[in-house]
């Protein structure tokens, strides 16, 4: 990342994640803000299950998509919001794990449009396996009053 | 559709949602089970936020994956799994709402991989919205022992 | 559509797609230009296969980038250029065919970003099939100057 | 990449490439072939433009889908064929360059289903800038007698 971050943002996105009900709801944790790099942490819970009893994909990009986008807010200017305009995910194995890693790093830091990429980990019996991966594209917004974070 | 829906394949959706921990997690219903479509209804609820207090786009993504998914599921001959390989989510208006319906159509059933399309809607004051579109990649998987669903 | 197309965006997407030197390179032929959805057709040419000698995928996608690109652009303001920001295509069967048949359409009309979904039909013997769809979003420039269309 | 290359893979992506018409349509090069990693160079020339004189992303989306296709290919058992089943592309900046470099790498080697990830960048004045990024899912066809490559 050519781009500097943003002082305080570890402050500014710990503040944002605190207020997104649906971490509380599936039991994320922000484990690690850098520069342009987020990390996540999800516990497996049974209620996190599709029908095969793997995490559901959507949970899954629930974090992911977190991850993403904080990447992505540690660059942004004072006084701005994001918003998420697109993602993809590939599912590359099923999501087997005691835990779930969500790591989010910014790709392309731009004035409006921004890119991160992000990869899910499953951990189990002390391995660590590469289940999803993800492409998120947000955009700056600086015009919108009362939108921050 | 050209493609004939599996005799019994209402039973089996219901069976396979029943199945999802992460649909009881986020309260969403099965409402609607045709051959080829299927619609999911998500009441907004305070614990899916993200950070200005609309629904987060994953919590969106976990009931549209679900509705395309077993929209696809409809199609598949007996004794046979699912597996999605990727979708997309293209996000196009804030998930404000009062509850989110969430509409899944397979565009192309083949053999191996099938294509579903999504459309998540807003309802508010009376007032329908797109607000989010999906689309779908799955495998159908007929060589897994155990794996039906 | 409940936006409405600029006046004069008939002669604007004829002025722009003439300057694509890749519409040339390929054999393209812009066909339909209505407000919100544009048609291009592609006649099949040895010189577009990939290794089965059927269409190849990239040769297919610039087509109906051009044709999702100019549907949207029939809504933009004067004086605005479009720049594309992402695209997906879903390729559900080969390109076998004597001509592609390309058509882009708005899908959500925004201030900034827009969605368009395309079509791509091959047309073999009378026969017409549907072999591969794109979801592409854009973003309308308005403040860099001599960049229109 | 943990999976191993199938032996005689460069001289059947050579063979490959070679049968594509595309590629001598748009004058792309195949400049490196290595176990899960193909690169291919396209020389900029005024019949690749879009409307605003850079390189049409169409045109990029090919030399692109064929390097990300090639680098899967390698890995590949002998007598398979591949079929990509939906790509995404992500594009960052103008194509503005004399000579685009397309680097596909291969992310994920399924037995029926592999991912790979595509760059490409943009050659001007001696320096080099990322312009596009991809991400293609392929499928292995064991099946299909006659469809090799």
């Amino acid at each position: 990342m050519s781009t500097f971050a943003t002082p305080g943002f570890e402050d500014r996105v710990k503040e944002s994640f605190a207020k997104q009900g649906a971490m509380s709801l599936i039991g994320a944790r922000l484990v690690r803000v850098e520069a342009g790099e987020v990390e996540i942490h999800l516990p497996f819970k049974s209620e996190h299950t599709q029908q095969h009893g793997f995490l559901h994909a959507g949970i899954l990009t629930t974090a992911l998509d977190s991850a993403c986008g904080y990447a992505t807010y540690t660059l942004f200017p004072l006084g701005t919001g994001i918003l998420t305009i697109e993602f993809k995910v590939n599912l590359l194995a099923p999501g087997d794990g005691e835990l779930f890693r969500m790591v989010g790093k910014v790709r392309k830091a731009g004035r409006t449009i921004s890119l991160a990429e992000g990869e899910a980990y499953a951990l189990k019996r002390g391995k660590e396996k590469l289940v999803a991966t993800m492409t998120a594209t947000t955009m700056t917004m600086t015009d919108r009053i009362g939108v921050v974070g």
